[in-house]
């Protein structure tokens, strides 16, 4: 699901404006204090859920705090990716290729990491108990990895063919995801309460539209003919990713401890006042 | 609501004597210290106020972290931008522009995230509950984020017209959210009791005081022509944001988290001495 591998943005890097390079810069900078910031939130109101749905706001805490971790270093390598030229003649001074690659690939391994995880927090945060939840988990975990796993081959391949073989096999287990969601979770969240059901029932929603964000940076090179992206394009593809990951961590991960906070309401409370303790912590 | 652009400082930055830069340097540290520091304290205090208004001294708690890691990284912009130079034929030495920008584009990123926080930890805090909190925060949250991404296309142009239209057109959602906490959020702060009416009506004209202050900055290449910036002028305009800042969160955030304690008093406490969860935690 990725655009320009290292191998070929290394020395392929399009000269930028400075005011081109310094919005990505930014982009970078803003998603890496968004996904640190929801981290400490996750992890200063997890004491408030009730034990059974802790689990789920651990797992959106992890999401958040692995994507921060790539983040820095692709912020670092963007860095390390260009030199600050001076134009000649007093034109503008503009940022050109070091040499040294910018390697994208973090967010390879990130993915790995984290779509799992968000399939994973969904099920966590809803009323699926028992060998069911276990194995929903399992189908949807293991198809979100398979998903990543298979669109790297075509990542980093040099040409227009396997890139697209690639693309596509990758697309079978995100198609296998998006009925999970819609046909199969449907009974599941036909039986939560009030806000909950309209809240689940939106955050696949959610889910869809940012993840269908992937597929479609994935095909720029097929579209542009694989060569040497713009400096348009580079900039589009690094700030699209960047608003969809908010979008998909920061954004869901709250939402997911709402949904936890909301089934928390009508959960018993001891005589000191905590959560009792259930399973899930 | 920003003066100057990494475009226009990176070659403009002003020589400075290295009083006037080391003045800023250790602005910067002192506000990098001032904001840590205070996320220490809330995340200790969090625990000590009952769980309703937790997510208050949270929000808090992310506003002064996201602002630390912006002054980071804005003290190490700083140090890049200079160079030192010494003094010829025994003149002293002075800090010079080393070429490389000086971003304080890191304080829009960092206003995007924080102003938004800062206007829903204040409804948290409030007696405001259900539907109306939800509307309030979202309005007054909502202005907050348009108010900065809609300063920002003035502070990146570089002729005076545009910084003009853009910052006019900013300080609509900025009346916007003079209106709503002045008249809109009049009478909840009625229904608050002692000592907490009138801190609450007090918080109101710290925000109104510290936020002033940044169109003011905003306006001073307007008033100076827009070329490059006297050395006093870069001292006051980054000196001045260190006090707003500080001012602003640390200041706002522990008025905050009193207000927090002082409602907390009135809670009921169970047989084992703690909060009882609820809502808002």
């Amino acid at each position: 699901m990725f655009v320009i591998t290292a191998e070929e943005k290394g020395p392929d890097m399009p000269t930028l404006s400075t005011g081109e390079y310094t919005l990505v810069y930014n982009a970078f900078s803003f998603v890496f204090a968004a996904m640190f910031a929801t981290f400490i939130f996750l992890v200063l109101s997890r004491a408030g859920v009730a034990p059974k749905y802790r689990n789920a706001v651990t797992m959106s805490a992890l999401v958040v705090a692995i994507a921060g971790y790539h983040y820095f270093r692709i912020f670092e390598s963007w860095q390390a990716a260009f030199v600050l030229t001076p134009g000649a003649n007093g034109a503008a001074a503009s940022y050109t290729a070091s040499g040294s690659p910018f390697n994208d690939a973090y967010r390879y391994i990130d993915w790995l990491l984290t779509v799992p995880l968000l399939t994973a927090e969904l099920i966590a945060v809803m009323a699926i108990t028992g060998a069911k939840k276990t194995s929903l988990t399992i189908r949807l975990a293991g198809a979100a990895a398979l998903m990543v796993a298979l669109g790297y081959p075509g990542e980093i391949a040099s040409d227009i063919g396997t890139r697209t073989i690639w693309g596509v096999i990758s697309t079978i287990p995100f198609l296998y995801i998006v009925y999970e969601l819609f046909v199969g979770l449907g009974p599941a969240i036909q039986q939560e309460k009030g806000n909950v059901k309209g809240i689940l029932s939106n955050v696949r929603w959610l889910m869809l539209a940012t993840w269908g964000f992937y597929p479609i940076v994935y095909s720029i090179p097929l579209l542009t003919g694989g060569a040497k992206l713009s400096a348009t394009a580079v900039i589009a593809v690094q700030v699209g990713y960047c608003i969809a990951d908010v979008l998909a961590k920061c954004g869901y991960g709250v939402i997911i401890y709402n949904i936890a906070r909301l089934k928390s309401e009508g959960e018993p409370v001891t005589a000191a006042g905590t959560y009792a303790p259930a399973s899930g912590d």
